[in-house]
């Protein structure tokens, strides 16, 4: 059998898709980069560890302006924070990716490994109500309004998966398989994830 | 164990989405609908068969136009053609579905089915080169531009779907879950639904 492909995993905030995504790594033995990403990077370049905590938030003046600022710019270092922060995460996410099979959770790393032929991208996603439950059992979220909450988070994952891509969050045809967690729960998904990548590999050989 | 969900199953044009659906029915021993839906509908309403066989293209005039009519006529009989078509193939999925576990493709059996509990919705794509290869392959398309009838049909499919439902085809949150067909191929895809549809089982329980 070939060898395992490179998984990516986005997800809807609350889906239990992370979660999913680390079992999933557990099972194929793979490794799981998540906040791992963060630390990997804040060590890469030198940069405070907090500048990345809230990366995946992204402010409203367009790439052209960050590209230009790229062009005038030694590297990185001349462009607004959050494309530095972006430019370095797609470095190590690609090392990730080159290192050999892993599970990466999030940060456009469908897009930043596109050009890759040895890619499943996944994508997670669930019900409001399932979603609130989680958030509030898992992430001990207290807030009155959860559910808006979720949206907003969904929001901005959406914006910076919009605004560093030329693509669209959630976009079907971005992805290689789609699940609803919630119809068959976290363990079945773990399962169905597994049968495509096997049946992937089995294809490959 | 609980009895099998509805299935309904989605596809573009190509895709191999319906052989996929076929096979799962096969696999799951459920009754198989598509081309049966039409000869159904037409011997149930009395409408002459030819009828049906384009009924996934719309006209552009509105809904709104169509159910204002419905209001002043007798029944179906006085809506324009392709809205009658509609409602009397609605009323036969709905029938389907009441007589028990099947696998309907197309025709917006999701979103006609939506208030039934007991529904998994599928959607199967593919990328442009292999449903060129199938659509010459197996539909003994000839033409110069095939893939330009491909887009065409889907566009089609699109604009019957978004005529007659409040929600848009392809767009992932309709379906529980969506699958690329080519990196795993046809028999992997059956084994994929079929593992989902028996987690949902194994759930319900």
């Amino acid at each position: 059998m070939s060898s395992c492909p490179v998984i990516t995993i986005s997800r809807q905030y609350g889906s239990g898709g992370r979660f999913v995504a680390r079992k999933l790594a557990e099972r194929l033995s793979l490794p799981f980069y998540d906040n791992e990403i963060i630390t990997l990077a804040a060590k890469e370049s030198g940069y405070a560890e907090s500048m990345f905590e809230n990366a995946e938030q992204v402010s409203s003046y367009s790439l052209l302006y960050s590209l230009s600022m790229f062009g005038s710019a030694n590297g990185v270092y001349g462009l607004p924070l959050a494309d530095k922060v972006f430019l370095v995460q797609s470095d190590i996410i690609k090392k990730c990716a080159d290192t050999g099979p892993c599970v990466i959770v999030g940060r456009c790393a469908d897009y930043i490994l596109k050009d890759r032929p040895d890619v499943l991208n996944f994508f997670l996603y669930s019900d409001m109500p399932s979603r609130v439950k989680r958030v509030v059992k898992y992430y001990e979220n207290t807030s009155r309004d959860v559910e808006s909450d979720i949206r907003k988070r969904d929001k901005k994952r959406a914006a910076y998966y919009n605004y560093y891509t030329s693509s669209r969050w959630g976009e079907l045809e971005n992805y290689d398989l789609s699940l609803h967690t919630d119809k068959i729960g976290i363990d079945a998904c773990v399962d169905t994830l597994e049968l495509y990548c096997k049946a992937y590999m089995a294809q490959k050989q």
